[in-house]
Formats: C-alpha cells, structure tokens, sequence
C-alpha cells in the first residue's frame, strides 16, 4: 500500500493494488485504469473481468505441439490441409503468432515455452524437448527447422536440439541470422555483419 | 479484429481485445498482459478479476461531497474531526487525493466531476454543481475554495461558480498560480509567470 492509495476507498484500491501487479503497469497508469473502470458501464466492466478469467480458465497447452488453445488440438495441429514433414520449433506462443503472419511456413509448429537457460536454472527437462522427441517418432517429419531467437541462450537451445535430432536422421536448420530487411549496415551490431557476411549467398 | 489475433484461439483473442480498449494499452501491451495473465496462477487472475468487478459495483458518489465512496458518505465527509467550515472544490476524485497528500486541508471537499466546457459540450447542470449549492445552505459553511486546475475550463468554472457563490455571502477563494516548487524561471511558460508576479507577496 503506498501513499497514493490511502485515500481511495476499499475497492477501487484493491482495484488500483490488482492493476499495478501487471507488467509494465506502475501506479500511476494502475489509477488511471481503474478510475477508467469505474467510468465504464457494467456491461464492459463485466466483460473485461470474465475475459481475463475464461482466459486462465479455458487456455490450456495443446497435445501435440504445446501451443496455447482452448481445444485438445490447436487448430494449426488439427488443420489437415498443413504439412507434417517440417516441423518449426520456437520459443513462446507469440513466435508462433510472428510466423503465421508471414503466411510463408504451411508445416506445423513445436513450442517449447522458454530456453535453456543455466544461468536462469533452466534446463531441458524444463522446457518441452521431450514432447518434441515424441513427435519426432512419426516418419512422416522430414524436417526440423529451429526458429528460437538468436539470443545466447535460443542458440544454446538451437545447438543442443540439433545434436539431439540430427541422429533420428531428420534434417535439421536454423532460420537465418542476417540484416533485417529496411535495416542500415551503417546502425547493425557487429555480430548481426558478421552474420549476414557468413550467411552470403551467391546471386 | 487485427492481424494480431487471428492466430490466438478465442478466450486469449477475446482477452486481448478487451485489455486493448482500455486507455494507454494498445495491442502489443494488451497482448502481453494477456500472455501474463495465462502464465499466473489462478487464484490471482481470480482475485484481479473480481477487483474489477467490485470496484465497479462497488463504487458510487459520495452523497454529500460526491467522492467515489463503496459507503453512503465517504470517509472524509464522515470524519467529525474535518472541519464544516472550508469546501474545497476540485474537478476529479484523484485531485482530493493529491491534496489529502499535503495533509494541510483539514476542511471538506466537493467534486465536480468535470469542469464546464461549451467546446465539449458540458455545461454547468452536467457537474455536480447542483449539489454543492445544496450544501452551501449549510449556515456552517464558511469559505469556498475553488481548487479546479489551472486550466482555461478549469479557470472558467471557477469564475462561474465564484459569481454563484459570493451572492450567498460566503467567502470564495481560489488556489494560488505560480511557479512550482522546485521549478526553473528559464523553464516557465510567460502565463505562469505572469501569474506569479500578479501573485507576489510582500516579505
């Protein structure tokens, strides 16, 4: 409870403490919301409150490539018109999400929530490798391509799933490291060059 | 609907679009609100929505001052050590929490909850001013501080109430403009200023 609160009444406080728990909401932007809230009218009120808790509720990881839905299946994983031959792993739902809107990739997704991560205490077992192997059991998969960023800890991750399919006889690759298109060499890390140099392909 | 969110299944879509209404949260930070609040535990998401849901419910005006109270009378209105003397009139529930901060006003306070603005087509009937005169045949009442901000609504309201008022015999008073504390001569717009050398008192 800070100075700010003391003077509001129990529940727009309550209301005000809730906000301020979410990321990137301070106290400030949490007064402005909740004086938001109580301006709105109870239908919309009612509507934010039970969106937020049918999300917790009906959200759920799917069985296949353990991308969020409200279903058994996602509905990628349960679409017979996409591929099973390649298999894109990424990071977090949203990756999935960033992939889809290239409209470019008609395989399916594998999504291991998170990295491994020593320094964070996260290792393999903690992040959905094993469910990944299991998919790859099915001889229909041809490929895996390994979209995790291109952190420390995504090419880590990339490294180790790679020396781990790479043996089941499945081609394994990893999306490419290079300048973003629109980019300026002139404002590019190092790393980033060296990478789009190494990446050069003949024209 | 954007691009955003066809991608996600329903609960979590619905939860996006519904944190992106609210002001300042546009679709990146609605989604990862959204992403956050899947990854909580239940009994918070629980315990967030609910604050929500009550506050709004909850929260009604004042029946004297028309503060946002979840009571009949708000907690200062129902404070017998507040003076019944002093009204102080501010535009918005947050401006008699920035003045209970100073802890200096020990009198009442009365909210708006607007200021007149033709532009906006808001007139006097639309604030609480209404209810403030009703207050005001309160023989008790001594002094009327006009505490709207200084800003061209807030300034003409104060006029407007100030010509409502004096006629009653009670004394009007309106807060001082100046340079805040702190401030910087260099930095200070040529209204503030002048303000502060109309306002400039003897030593």
């Amino acid at each position: 409870m800070s100075e700010f609160m003391e003077y509001y009444s129990g529940p727009i406080s309550r209301l005000i403490e809730e906000f301020s728990k979410l990321p990137g909401i301070g106290r400030k932007t949490a007064q402005r919301l909740a004086f938001h809230v109580i301006n709105m009218n109870l239908e919309d009120v009612d509507s934010l409150s039970k969106a937020i808790i049918e999300a917790k509720k009906q959200i759920k990881y799917c069985a296949s490539c353990c991308n969020i839905t409200d279903k058994e299946k996602c509905d990628i994983c349960s679409n017979q018109g996409r591929s099973e031959e390649v298999i894109c792993v990424v990071e977090d739902p949203r990756d999935v999400s960033a992939m889809e809107r290239t409209k470019e990739f008609r395989g399916k997704y594998h999504v291991l929530h998170g990295v491994i991560s020593p320094m964070d205490g996260v290792g393999p077992d903690m992040i959905k490798v094993k469910e990944l192997l299991v998919r790859l059991n099915n001889p229909q998969v041809k490929e895996v391509i390994l979209a995790t960023n291109p952190t420390i800890e995504g090419e880590a991750t990339a490294m180790y799933l790679a020396r781990l399919i790479k043996p089941l006889g499945i081609k394994v690759t990893r999306i490419a490291h290079g300048l973003p298109v629109g980019g300026d060499l002139e404002y590019a890390d190092e790393v980033t060059i060296s990478k789009a140099l190494e990446g050069r392909r003949e024209l």
